[in-house]
């Protein structure tokens, strides 16, 4: 039976994170975290999911048509099963053909820490998917199908998520209207980080309402604070593109103190930060929407220990990654 | 013989540190933490200083003319002596009168806490010996001698701590040029805030240059960040004035922020800040230069013991304090 293993990148922002909302740019990262998902045809017309690795182990469902059927409830790591059962959906009917499939999916990352896992988990199962029926789609149309993908599950996604995922490298977005405009940064190099997390004390949604609340109380001063991310973010491209590290460490910096002037920041990603500043870290912020959730530290290599089992300590999970990776990639294992 | 005592208050900056440097508006406050100056004349030219606790108890100090003799060495303060036989010199000068005096001082705060108690000191100190020659300076005559004082020890100093602590109540100041414009704030009422101190790590000076240092990699986009700071002075200057305390906390932690984008923050400073605020406080910031130091809480009444136990768990030192409170008074203790 034809058999494939297609990967896709989890994603860190480097830069940008909330102001993208209101129309400035933003960078985002592929990292060298991935998931993976094996996907062999049945005979049959029924989707097979083996949730591998998703944090919880042994999680199985099936989902028939239009019927799901868990053998074991793992929460959160269900909520990632219907981004593989949309991904089969939206796939199959774009390509205007359906199969029966058995899928294996396990992960590199942590679900919900906000590296992107449910984006990479549908480019990863859209291309493993579409090789399976014999296509071969583009990165473009697998970053378009992966958005669809997250817009049908969570009712209103970014496409930040899918596209970096799809594409890999780092990319500088932002949007115009509903139009997403974007750049490729040509880094000379993968770039070291320290990712570390903490538990989400609120969600993303809740997170950019809060933003948009003070927005709404404070116009004025939120536009000259979002100006203010914007300035960093087209500041760090250039240093980014310089590999200037120091530089980008800095700006790192300047743009985590006003994320917390926005009130995303938490007391324990501020206590990361620092930590990781004070271990030897070049710079540190928190990612993603904040409220709980992950930092990142970009660390010279004879600093990476150090600062790794510092946060280690102090948070949830702490791990070293690269950044400018290979987006999505699919290899078949058998005809 | 002629006795006289003199208490003067310290203050705390509310908003727009740093940024004041750059031609934006501060406020300061003045609070009920006073520094009291007993004078007494001698029948002869010699100045003896008492400092009672200047956190330390009985470091006794004798100026003759142009002679200091130090029973007693104690470090930083030492440092606070040379305001007191500065502010004699001062105001010997400007009366164009010497006498000798015996000077008792005490303080309600710590030294070195970025609270003004050098200011303090200085203008009490003023006080007392010119109401002991028999002289009633103005709490405008004061605050310029008080600057003077401040300028001639520390070589260059802001008007800022010596104004707020002869004037007293509130206000918002800005500089154009050497120029300093001021505006009293009508508060309706004091209100209670609790400060909480840690170890400075770095001077006002060090933090003041820091700031400057990013600037010139990034002079735009730290123009922008003052300007946001500007913006939210103004926006608590309304709010201070309406008494609105939550539009003030929500200020207080925005401005907390934008000094955390420009370096001035430390991991202790947050986490005073960020404790705060769990524990209940309308808002909390860094007070001051940064760089270790205090940092001031609104809280409510109901509110202010949960904050305050918890905040002295982690500082060196913690109390509550009200704010607008009065400026320099003098006493007339015998004639």
């Amino acid at each position: 039976m034809v058999k494939v293993l297609a990967s896709a990148p989890g994603k860190v922002t480097l830069f940008g994170e909330h102001a993208v909302v209101y129309g400035y740019p933003a960078i985002v990262t592929a990292i060298n975290k991935r998931v993976y998902v094996e996907a062999e045809l049945r005979n049959d017309n029924e989707i097979k999911i083996n949730a591998q690795d998703l944090r919880v182990p042994g999680l199985i469902v099936s989902i028939g048509e239009g019927e799901v059927v868990v053998t074991t409830d793992y929460g959160r790591s269900l909520a990632a099963m219907s981004y593989l059962s949309k991904a089969i959906e939206v796939t199959s009917k774009f390509l205007n053909e359906r199969k029966g499939v058995n899928l294996v999916v396990t992960s590199e990352m942590p679900v919900g820490a906000g590296l992107g896992t449910s984006a990479a988990v549908s480019v990863a199962t859209i291309a493993a998917y579409a090789t399976c029926l014999g296509h071969e789609l583009s990165s473009e149309v697998i970053a378009q199908l992966g958005w669809q993908v997250e817009k049908e599950v969570q009712g209103i996604a970014s496409p930040m998520d899918t596209t970096i995922s799809a594409l890999g490298g780092t990319l500088k977005l932002w949007y115009e209207g509903t139009t997403v405009h974007k750049t490729p940064l040509a880094l000379s190099s993968e770039l070291p980080l320290v990712i570390s997390y903490v538990e989400r004390e609120k969600t993303t949604k809740e997170m950019v309402a809060k933003v948009k609340e003070l927005r709404n109380r404070h116009s004025e001063l939120v536009d000259e604070i979002m100006k203010s991310i914007g300035f960093v973010t087209n500041k760090a491209e250039q240093a980014l593109l310089k590999n200037d590290l120091s530089e980008v460490g800095l700006l790192m910096n300047v743009n985590h103190g006003l994320l917390d002037a926005l009130g995303v920041s938490t007391r324990r990603l501020n206590e990361l930060v620092y930590l990781a500043r004070s271990s030897g870290a070049l710079g540190s912020k928190l990612t993603g929407a904040g409220g709980g959730g992950a930092t990142i530290s970009l660390v010279q290599n004879s600093k990476a220990e150090l600062v790794l089992n510092v946060l280690s300590m102090f948070s949830l999970m702490s791990f070293k990654a690269v950044i400018n990776t290979e987006g999505v990639k699919v290899k078949v294992l058998a005809k």
